[in-house]
């Protein structure tokens, strides 16, 4: 019996906060609801949107739990919790994003396929653990290298979970290894969320985190970690979480005509004002929100509008209150997200609209339409 | 008198192709025709645009010429052109944009400042020279250095034209120290263009090529390079090259509330077809152009349609004739536009657009209006 596995049924889930907006019940699939959205900079582990696609794993002995690092590598290993702990400890500040957040309001323009999330299929937390670099170089892969003498090209994780979508098998992905090697990437083998021992919803005892990337790249409850000449042929990076144009349907979909989403768009969205309806004529008003971008490149400007787009405001951006948000500086967390707050008089009818600009000059496309696809994934329009 | 100088009149100008669309005279602006610009896939030298601020510079004495490198840095150098060749040589396709390209279309919906562009204010060449990276560890800064000892985080970079912007003084810019420090950034001090020595009017002796980042940040006829505190406070950094929220006109700028541009957004253009409102009903039709994103970005899709948006087809994308594109792949030139092309049907009237999506999921905004920016930078709305 392995130390850690994969449970067949659902009668051994943790506990969870009951003020979460449950999507699906079973795998539990919940976000943070938009009020408690932007309590904090830093989302609290109970309240950080929960992502599965089956039973969460038990750890059933600590001591005979190692993630085996194998491959196209020079030296095969299989690392304890110890062994990952001795390597250099090192925390980031990182918003995690499913590629699904904002489905729902993709899915009222013509219907997609999966589990509906408004706006809080994200969060913020501070991660802690080893480097994938670090691990790598255990295993005779020195850093940024782009392929191994054996011709290794990306690296694979792979967890104990039961997925559906597997026939029972577990949940993989793959980055490039160039990515995994580069320190600066800041590729986490992470045991701790927030300063305290990773939760069991959250990938305990080991997740990977890959900041700047969809967050279905970021493995939980890790089993395996191997270095391989082609990238993961799982379901989820394979026939899952793909872009396709708007033309394209169920009936005539092409699976490899399309990379596996990693890297992912500028995005923001309003959490406050959920009864901005009932706002009144000349009353003021704060709109605060979230707006964050892939890749590590920073929010150059959130604007906001309440006149439906004639009129528009820059929003302050901030991460820790009282210092001033600059992006791509080294003041700023660059894989978290940047809160933004506006305070101003509305005069209804008030059709209050969000977008934002990345430190790429990105912007964010005005309609779900242009961008709707069967998928729902990366709805990054316009909030309204 | 130094070896390397800039001249303060025109009277010693380069040769120019003629079929070049000239957007202003002096200092030489000029950009490739659109049927011209995807002739190939690499452009030729002398129909690749031409961007100055001042008379051309003129070397008189190459034995003579030397580049410093100094500032915050262990090591104070003068590289001789014998110095940077002997250093690993790196060739590099990268294709060069000027962040006003496509500024006349913004022009339209609202007047900007800045010399006028079409669509040609960019060219994709084969670059020849040493890395960046090589050249300051001659200066004891090691790979991977966001900051040094002394506390440097920028390299600069100065040329040695006459710029009116800089009051006579010569062009410079700076880029982040750790882009500069990374190998695979390819940040190159080139001598060479598509295998030749470098022209006159892209920067002989030397001129920086920094990829995926606007062309402004590649600074020609190299005079010095030197590691400082603060990123460059030169015109072109401080007081150009900014995108401010359509909002800010010339009566309420504030200069130092926008980072300087360095990434650009997902872009690109119809290049043939000018011809296209004179096309007969039912009558096939090559639509071809190219594609184009920052920060090494590839493009995921290139989307066009015929009927002002209603319908969409995919087009064909390719660097290199026969090997089919597909966007960060080892196969494909990162920093190198993508050339794209449909054959399609066409029933008048035709209203042809076409957008691109990069692999980031970045698209382009629809509307020019929505990004118009005072200084008509980085127009990047769908083309139509
Ligand atoms: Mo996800
Ligand atoms: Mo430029």
């Amino acid at each position: 019996m392995p130390a850690l596995r994969g449970p067949t049924t659902y009668d051994n889930e943790p506990p969870r906060n009951p003020l979460l907006k449950v999507n699906a019940k079973v795998p539990f699939n919940a976000e943070t609801p938009r009020s408690a959205l932007i309590d904090a900079y830093v989302t609290s582990v109970d309240m950080f949107y929960k992502r599965n696609h089956g039973p969460i794993p038990v750890l059933d002995d600590s001591d005979r739990y190692f993630v085996t690092v194998g491959g196209l590598v020079q030296r095969h290993l299989a690392i304890s919790m110890d062994d990952i702990r001795m390597l250099p400890k090192y925390t980031i500040v990182a918003t995690l994003q499913c590629a699904g957040n904002r489905r729902t309001a993709m899915s009222k323009k013509r219907t997609v396929k999966g589990v509906g999330w408004d706006i809080g299929a994200l969060g913020n937390a501070v991660w802690g653990g080893a480097r994938l670099s670090d691990v790598l170089k255990l295993a005779k892969v020195p850093e940024y290298t782009a392929v191994t003498e054996a011709g290794g090209r990306h690296v694979e994780f792979t967890s104990v979970d039961v997925c559906k979508e597997e026939n029972g098998g577990p949940y993989k992905a793959s980055i490039p290894l160039l990515q995994a090697t580069s320190p600066e990437a800041d590729v986490l083998i992470a045991y701790e969320m927030n300063g305290k021992v990773l939760s069991r919803d959250h990938g305990y005892p080991l997740r990977v985190v890959v900041p700047g990337t969809i967050g279905a790249r970021s493995v939980k409850w890790l089993d395996k970690i191997e270095v391989n000449a082609n990238e993961c042929q799982g379901f989820f990076m394979q026939k899952d979480y793909k872009m396709f144009p708007p033309t394209v349907d169920w009936d005539n979909i092409k699976w490899p005509s399309r990379r596996p989403l990693m890297d992912f768009p500028v995005n923001c969205a309003i959490c406050s004002l959920e009864d901005v309806s009932s706002a009144e004529w000349g009353k003021k008003v704060i709109i605060r929100g979230y707006a964050f971008s892939g890749g590590g490149r920073g929010i150059e400007r959130v604007d906001v509008s309440v006149d439906g787009g004639k009129t528009w405001v820059e929003a302050r951006r901030y991460q820790k209150e009282g210092v001033p948000y600059v992006s791509d500086t080294e003041d700023c967390d660059k894989w978290a997200w940047v809160l933004f707050e506006l305070q101003t008089e509305i005069h209804p009818p008030t059709d209050i609209i969000v977008k934002a600009v990345d430190s790429a000059a990105n912007v964010q496309p005005e309609k779900v339409e242009t961008i709707w696809n069967l998928r729902g994934v990366l709805n990054n329009s316009w909030h309204v």
